[in-house]
This record gives structure tokens, sequence and C-alpha cells, in this order.
């Protein structure tokens, strides 16, 4: 098979296991929720359990050579680790803390790495019906059309996003909020929506200018905006100006003209 | 008329005009906007001044003995003064920095106070189409459908929402990251939307638990949502326990169990 008939099929395939999830967290979205505690402000619902096993059952049925790190499986077992092999990397549901409260910013996030390159991208938010697509040198999409990164240039008329996170010890919290005031002073305003995926979609189809998490849950959170972001024109990196690592738990991306000056504000606030 | 029908009259004619003005967000949000400024990260947008127009016009068409209180004409015609008449105040376009950005919370915002009691008040996000509507002891509802706030009665277990707000001077800017810093501590998470009256309604239907903003644009940003908040079971305040004023630019709400809790987790916080 040539590799733009895969990458297809890998995404079409990618795009029916994420309306599967989709449709379970729709559902649940709007019921009551049991809800178990992962951590001190995380949550894990029965729903993202479920979700995880639709995806993961999907995907074997149909790539079943191909690796799997989900975050509920990984959470429960231990590290993956990251091969050069196909591997799928599964946030079956992305803004748990969302979820439990009803907050319309959930999402399953479903990436594809070939040779740790991410390479397919599905990050479906079901309750707002937008379906983010990304498949390596393909382009990136909205349900169905073409999207991609704002043109802005200077950093305070940017819409900035991220995330307070989960850890609450004080040097984190601290840390976190100082980072905040500095880069306040340099950007037009703040978001936080709770959902590491659904942030990087916001960058690539130019809702937000810049954005940046240090320290969320795994690769799960990143590998399926990771292609999308990139490929709707965006760069994606690390918060140092690094080159982004998958594995890393830090990110930031932004449009090409905003990179060099969103890590200088990045470097200023630490 | 008695009271209940003529209150059911203001709102039927209050949802046609968020309508009216939705209609021309939702065109706007989707086109290249022709942008100018207020202030130093505030901005106006041509579909705002085109909105109070349609607002005001179908309002006074229906009640011409009413008072207005518009954003954009008390900005340009300053303050208007809050009288015991039946005084409409709107927002035409509230949340105009994720209009400019494309980012999907933005609202419509109509209230009607009578003896200076918030008693009609109607917020559509025309983007979501979710149209909340509130009638001093009638209820407060979504798309038709009743809501009531969260029955959540622990801090920690609660999502707080707030706005960076606008002022970028050192000792507000220092004020709002460390007024962040101190509940970080103390609830789950926190959300930045960009929409005053979005974050009440927010709290109104349960999304959210907490909400807090001081130093916002004017009491067009909170007269829509008051109503709709409290006829949710919510209470709204000053974020110093004391009673809310329309008119104040400070604004606290959540559910009832949680405020006395709030009240001094903010106190703390200063």
């Amino acid at each position: 098979m040539a590799e733009n008939d895969s990458h297809s099929q890998f995404l079409a395939i990618a795009v029916e296991a994420a309306k599967i999830a989709g449709d379970v967290i729709r559902k649940g979205f709007y019921q009551t929720k049991h809800v178990e505690h992962k951590g001190e402000v995380d949550l894990v619902t029965e729903t993202d359990k479920a979700c995880e096993d639709h995806i993961s059952n999907h995907l074997k049925e149909h790539f079943p050579h191909h690796k799997f790190i989900g975050e509920e499986t990984t959470a429960a077992c231990g590290v993956t680790e990251l091969t050069d092999e196909p591997t799928w990397i599964v946030d079956p549901l992305d803004g748990t803390t969302n979820f439990v409260h009803g907050f319309p910013f959930v999402c399953v996030s479903i990436g594809l790495t070939i040779g740790k390159v991410p390479t397919v991208g599905v990050v479906y938010n079901p309750i707002m019906d937008e379906l983010f697509t990304g498949v390596h040198r393909k382009g990136a999409f909205l349900n169905g059309n073409p999207i991609k990164v704002s043109s802005q240039s200077e950093l305070v008329k940017s819409l900035l996003v991220t995330e307070a996170g989960t850890q609450r010890d004080k040097l984190t919290l601290d840390a976190t909020t100082n980072r905040i005031n500095s880069l306040l002073f340099k950007v037009r305003s703040l978001r936080m929506c709770g959902s590491c995926a659904l942030d990087l979609c916001g960058v690539a189809c130019g809702r937000i200018d810049l954005f940046y998490e240090l320290g969320f849950g795994g690769p799960w959170d990143v590998a399926g905006g990771a292609v999308i972001v990139t490929e709707a024109g965006g760069v994606i990196f690390d918060p140092s100006g690094k080159e982004f690592d998958i594995t890393a738990q830090r990110v930031a991306a932004s449009n090409p003209l905003l990179k060099d000056k969103f890590v200088e504000a990045l470097r200023q606030s630490e």
C-alpha cells in the first residue's frame, strides 16, 4: 500500500474510533456521573474507561500489529516506551474535570506516531461537534474544512491559553501563577479551557495565538494535537524553545511569526 | 396588564432582540473583522455597534417609555444613572476579544431592572446556540429547559471561573494573580472564558461552581446574568460577601452552599 493510501486509511479508522467514543462521551455528559479520584484533582470516570476500550478495540481490529498507548491502560500498567513502530497514542477523554462538571470543552484525542513522528491526529469534541484532523504533509481540517493558524505577529495582540494543571504543591503553583503574571503584561488576554488537546486545536484553527502547558498527564494529551497544529502551519516546541519531545510533558505552540517572541516571554517568566 | 403578563412580554421581546443581534454576531464571527481599539486591550467591533442599534431599536419600538443603558452608547456619552424606572441594560456583544479571535464564548446580554431590581435576563451565545433566560420569581432556563446551580458543597471539588480583565498596571495585575494563586490551593481547577455574562450563566446551569470578577466594564456585563443565576437557585454577591451592587463592577456568584466558604477564601486571597 502506498504511504498516502495507508495514511488515509489510518485517518479514516481513527475518525471512526473517535466518533464511537464521542457518542459515549456525549451520553455521559448529560447524565449524572459516578466519579472516582485519581490524584488530588484529576478524575477518571466510567466513560473514560469505556471510551478507551472502544477505541483500543477498534484500532486493534483494523491494525493488529500496531502498538497502543492509552491514558487509562498506561496509568494502570506503568509507562509504555515509545518505539519506532506505528503507535497509537490515545486520550479517550481529555478534559475529565470539564466532563464531570458539564463544561463543554471535552474531547477524544487520537494520535499515530510512525518512527516517533506524529503522523495522524484526530481530536473530536462531541459536545460542540467539532472534529479536528491532521495528516503529515496533508494539511489540517475542522469538520472537513481546511484550517490554519493565526497570522498575528505581535504578542500584545495575542490571545494566550494555558492550564492551571493538577499539581497543588506550593513550588509548582507559585511558578504557575508567577509565569501567568509575567505573561499577562505582554499578551492581550488569557484563557483556560481545561483540555490540552483542544488548546492545541485552538492554536491550529487560529482561535488562540499562543499555548503552553507544563506537567500535563502524558503523550496522549499532545499526540493528536501535535499533527493538527503543525499541519495547520503552526509550530510545536518545548517552552524553552528547544525541539518538542512528545514524552516530556512540556509543550508550547504558536504560529511561526510569534514563536521567538513567545519563547523569550516564557524565558522571562521563569 | 398583570405583572406576570408584562414580565412575559418583556422576556419575549428581549429574546427577539437577542436573536436579531445574535444573527449579526454569528455572521461576523466567521468573517474577517475590522477592529478598532478601545483602551489597551479591549476591542470594539463594527458588529458590537450594529448589535446595540438593533437591540436598542427593537426595545424602544415595543417599550418607548423604558430607559436604556447600552455599553456602546454609555461609553460614548458618559455614565447613565440607574433609576427606579424600567431600564434595559444591554451588552450587545460580551466577549469582544473572543469575537475578534474567533473563540466561541461570545454572547448578547440583555437585562431589565425595575425599581433597580434585576427582573428579566437574556444571555444568548449565537455560536453555540445557547439561550439562557430568567424572569424574577419564574425560574431560569437554557434553550427552554429549566436549569439550576450545582449542589457542590466543598471548595476542593469546585470549578472556579474568573477573568484576567483588561487592566495591565502592575498593582492590579499582581493582585489578580496573587488572588488566583491563593484560590488555586483551595479549589479543583480554574477556567477563564472571556465573557462575564456567560460565566454567570455557567454558574446558573451548574457547569461552574464559583465565579468572581473585579473591575469589569459596567452593569451591562452582569444585568442579564444576575437574574438568571438567582432564578437558577444561585446567589450573587459582592466578593466581600456584602450585597451585590449592579453598578459596582464587582461580582461573585455560586450556589448557596458554597457562598460563605467562597467569601472566606476570597477574603484570604486579598
